[in-house]
């Protein structure tokens, strides 16, 4: 089958700004809005209007463009010093993943050495070129996923690391894409991923969209769903694959991934290499983004209670790498022991 | 530390009907509803006005006697053809709890040899003594539970196994209760418990309410939260204990236990000799209760998509006996082999 999108790029770069699907609409309203300052792109990435590693890159590849052409409009030429603290606010909007930062500092990598009036085509051409090799990365991804995946029919997934994710067909659902492009027969069981719902409002909509049937069920219900011998095997996304395999993702990721192992099935991360950050050696060392309380509980549900409530809402977890069988990315499947096969990938 | 309840009791029989607090109203508004007809019983059962395993099981005990008035009313005499068919009603408003047809059934026995006249104060007694042996198990599973965990200081839960699913002081929360009685310093996690949020509304509302720290967490996070060594124990209520000691508990038991085995973190039960079912083997003859998709995603964000959304929606899940550390009854901790301590306490 082919995927029918006829939905709007995720991210784009249109005439003299960014464009995007604001996230956090959906699925009951599609608006895309512009960011044409570095407020908008900080706030933007901040309150999750745009998410998912790769994708996030990509609007933090462009955002440097945006702190360029706000530095111009302001008469400066946007030199190191003048750039530094615009880029920075933008690598830092988001900790976790790790390709917010890899982004922005490949961008302004590629521009230091220019003179002042290269500058800004030249990060809008490396911009261009993040969003391309993401593009790309999933369509490998896509195709690796499915020659790994031939005859598993039903996959589960957690969180959105698909078309949403990403500047291409995702990661995770970058596999399902790919073996329904491949004519393989293919369903999802998407979990709806609280506090957010990334699953249930953005993995629903683009599968649904995909015309890719799709059961949503609630993220505590998965151990129950991998025992009972539905599920082929997981998919997951990864916001930050540590040099020894530990995978930071979505929390909740950890709990799928113990879950699968007790029932026998297999549990797999796809991402782009970029994910890999090889100055961390272990999951341990990932700064793990605390939210709001709010997330979880509305504040006024909150002022109901007869007594102060804590909430404990960490954005992300670890998923200790021998949990994992295989990471599927845009140059192949990586296997245990994966220091040594993410060491080999990395080497080139 | 004394317990300081001045809410009002979960269930209770005042005058001529049943009294509940809406726990669907929770903790927005705390509000007592009258039950005066078996249509009413049925309802609140069903659409988890009154829910937790032990507080139905008394609430379909009174429910008999409200049969009964009913039948009066129309010129009946409740015998067992009349009465049959109104607590064969109420036995199955809800399937997996096990109290619930226990409690009926145990009434209606003990009417069935009375003369007409002497049938409705025989079965307000045997109601009223379901009520009162439930209040006594709770206070004994919580001296048991702080015997048995002096020096767990946090304790992780799920759902709402406490005041608002018993006649008396909770079961897994009976433990928490059980040990501030004792002094013990005691806080607990709280996992919001999707679909529903008995966590979130009525754990916390009740803790708040009894002035025991509570952290509310999403049920996904359990996972991380066990892995990074601030959880003492794990204490959980239960539907149904099979002759084997596998659980039916809320969906998302099973994902605790598989996550605090792999944790190494002790994993109970918590629940009355009621709860357990000698007449089912193993876990996987219990049936489990599938309710609406809509309580996962209501119907007006589904519509939004723009495919058909199906939705998986099992309300409770079965935890093997072999992640379980020990079921906390009244009778003291049993524990594994579970088929032999569950043998012997039923044998009395």
């Amino acid at each position: 089958m082919t995927i029918d999108i006829d939905t709007p790029p995720t991210i784009a770069w249109v005439d003299d700004h960014v464009e995007i699907i604001d996230q956090t609409l959906l699925p009951a309203e599609l608006r895309v809005i512009a960011l044409r300052t570095v407020d908008e792109v900080v706030d933007a990435i901040g309150r999750l209007a745009i998410r998912g590693a790769p994708a996030i890159g990509a609007c933090g590849a462009y955002g440097v463009v945006v702190a360029i052409d706000e530095l111009a409009a302001g008469g400066s030429s946007a030199g190191p010093d003048e750039l530094g603290p615009l880029t920075e606010r933008i690598a830092d909007a988001r900790p976790t993943a790790v390709n917010l930062r890899w982004a922005v500092d490949r961008v302004v990598a590629r521009i230091a050495p220019m003179d002042a009036a290269d500058r800004r085509a030249g990060a809008l051409a490396e911009a261009h070129a993040v969003f391309a090799e993401d593009r790309d990365a999933c369509d490998a991804i896509g195709r690796h996923g499915a020659a790994e995946l031939p005859d598993a029919r039903t996959l589960m997934t957690h969180c959105n690391a698909g078309r949403l994710a990403t500047t291409g067909i995702g990661t995770a659902l970058g596999v399902v894409y790919g073996k329904a492009r491949e004519g393989h027969p293919v369903e999802v069981y998407a979990s709806e991923t609280r506090p957010l719902l990334q699953g249930a409002r953005l993995t629903v909509w683009e599968l649904a969209s995909a015309g890719i049937p799709v059961t949503l069920m609630p993220d505590s219900s998965a151990c129950g769903l991998l025992a009972s011998g539905r599920i082929d095997a997981v998919v997951v996304g990864a916001d930050r694959i540590a040099a020894n395999g530990d995978v930071a993702n979505k929390v909740g990721t950890f709990a799928h991934a113990v879950a699968a192992a007790r029932a026998g099935i297999p549990f797999y991360v796809a991402a782009p290499t970029s994910t890999i950050d090889p100055a961390t050696a272990t999951g341990a060392e990932i700064e793990i983004e605390d939210r709001s309380g709010d997330e979880v509980q509305a504040s006024d549900l909150r002022a109901a209670h007869p007594g102060p409530v804590a909430v404990w809402n960490p954005a992300f977890d670890v998923t200790p790498a021998d949990l994992v069988t295989g990471i599927i990315t845009e140059v192949g499947v990586l296997r245990p022991d994966f220091r040594e096969s993410i060491a080999e990938v990395l080497a080139g």
